[in-house]
């Protein structure tokens, strides 16, 4: 299962959620979408729908990403992000040691808690509204149920009223991008790639801009960030983040 | 300035802010205590309270802490880390390198505006109360300027509602804390002295107590780190933390 069999010259497949414009919208897939490019990874698509994910793999995972390379079928971004590394020792790593590693997971732990979690309540209807016709009763009925039976369009009503909230939940990424050109410093790191993959995410199905106009420090970053890897997260399907 | 200058076994001397029972109080003089402590650097301690500090060093600095080392005089805890860092290349390092470097400072910027903007919060009169009488009237005087005239009192009537918007700020220390010993992984880093600072500010003044009972992964890992470096945390003047 660790794949320390599998040759590194084997195809990574990567399984990735896709929307009804052919978007890869999951934030957690955007990060392993920068991981592979970080370390230079060719990969291979696999687009699958809301509704295929629990069928595919013999309901084995129940949530994308999910990566195939040789022998190894793996879920979960942060394993995925530790595969990597031991897999391509080769290449450039994504965590300059166990330090940083353990940093990178308290912010993502924050982001969550503070940010991906109020994404979540901005953008629940807009991710339905956005998702293959297929895939929307599932996906309806399976967040309602989270939701404990309130309707997306319920839930979503006042959301304007979230956006000042969020807006300040971001300010340290505004206090760290205003010292240094990425959240890993001189240099694009794995924590990068989280805070990159929540705004493709909102990016890719948005109908209420997230950032206000004036934003320049966040919008610099991910200008910059969207063009990293030779554009891997420029799309001229997103949807506008600014006002 | 920057001390290259300076041999490192000239003595290190710390400017840190006591209360009336003589206790270090700041939440960032305890970083650098820490961060002394984990460099194996000596120090010795200069007491002065919160009225004297614009008037030591011509008032060059408003805030401690402020270290002497040689001909170095400087104030504001990441550039004392920082400076440390240089000055004595053979201890042990704070930073595996710049992206720990850069984690830190991003943990720092969401610790202060999510956690240490509710302790201030709850804990601002209890701060006055505990100060040196001497102290007390600037002290008022000048938390009040911030508050824009409202009193201590007023401010802080309220707090006890506060207590569960600040326990729930803490949920991503105690995610990482459910997955290693320390915010920095297996071993302490400068993420846990900041962390520690807060809470030993917190315990220096409290009357009301900010966790509960029951939050055990919280309390494993503030007995750990008050064990650090053979006891540096541990003070028979200390509030109780806990309910």
């Amino acid at each position: 299962m660790d794949g320390m069999d599998t040759p590194t010259d084997a195809k990574v497949r990567l399984h990735e959620l896709v929307l009804e414009n052919g978007r890869s919208a999951s934030p957690y897939v955007w990060r392993i979408r920068y991981a592979l490019a970080h370390k230079g990874v060719p990969f291979e698509s696999a687009p699958i729908g809301f509704t295929e994910i629990p069928k595919v793999f013999d309901g084995r995972f129940k949530t994308v990403p999910v990566i195939e390379h040789g022998n190894t079928i793996m879920a979960e971004s942060w394993d995925i992000a530790d595969y990597l590394e031991r897999a391509f020792p080769g290449q450039p790593p994504l965590f300059s040691g166990p330090a940083e590693h353990a940093m990178v997971r308290l912010m993502d732990t924050w982001f969550s808690a503070e940010i991906l979690r109020r994404m979540f309540r901005l953008y629940v209807l807009d991710v339905h509204n956005a998702a293959r016709p297929e895939d929307r009763p599932y996906f309806r009925q399976s967040r309602e149920g989270y939701l404990k039976g309130t309707s997306l369009e319920e839930f979503t009503a006042d959301r304007a009223a979230i956006l000042p909230a969020l807006r300040d939940a971001l300010m340290p990424l505004r206090s760290q991008l205003s010292r240094y050109p990425f959240l890993g410093g001189t240099a694009p790191n794995y924590a990068d790639y989280i805070a990159l993959g929540a705004f493709h995410w909102v990016a890719s199905v948005s109908t209420l801009p997230l950032l206000a106009h004036g934003d320049d420090t966040l919008r610099k970053w991910l200008d910059a960030g969207f063009e990293l890897y030779g554009g891997l997260g420029l799309d001229s399907r997103m949807k506008p983040l600014f006002e």
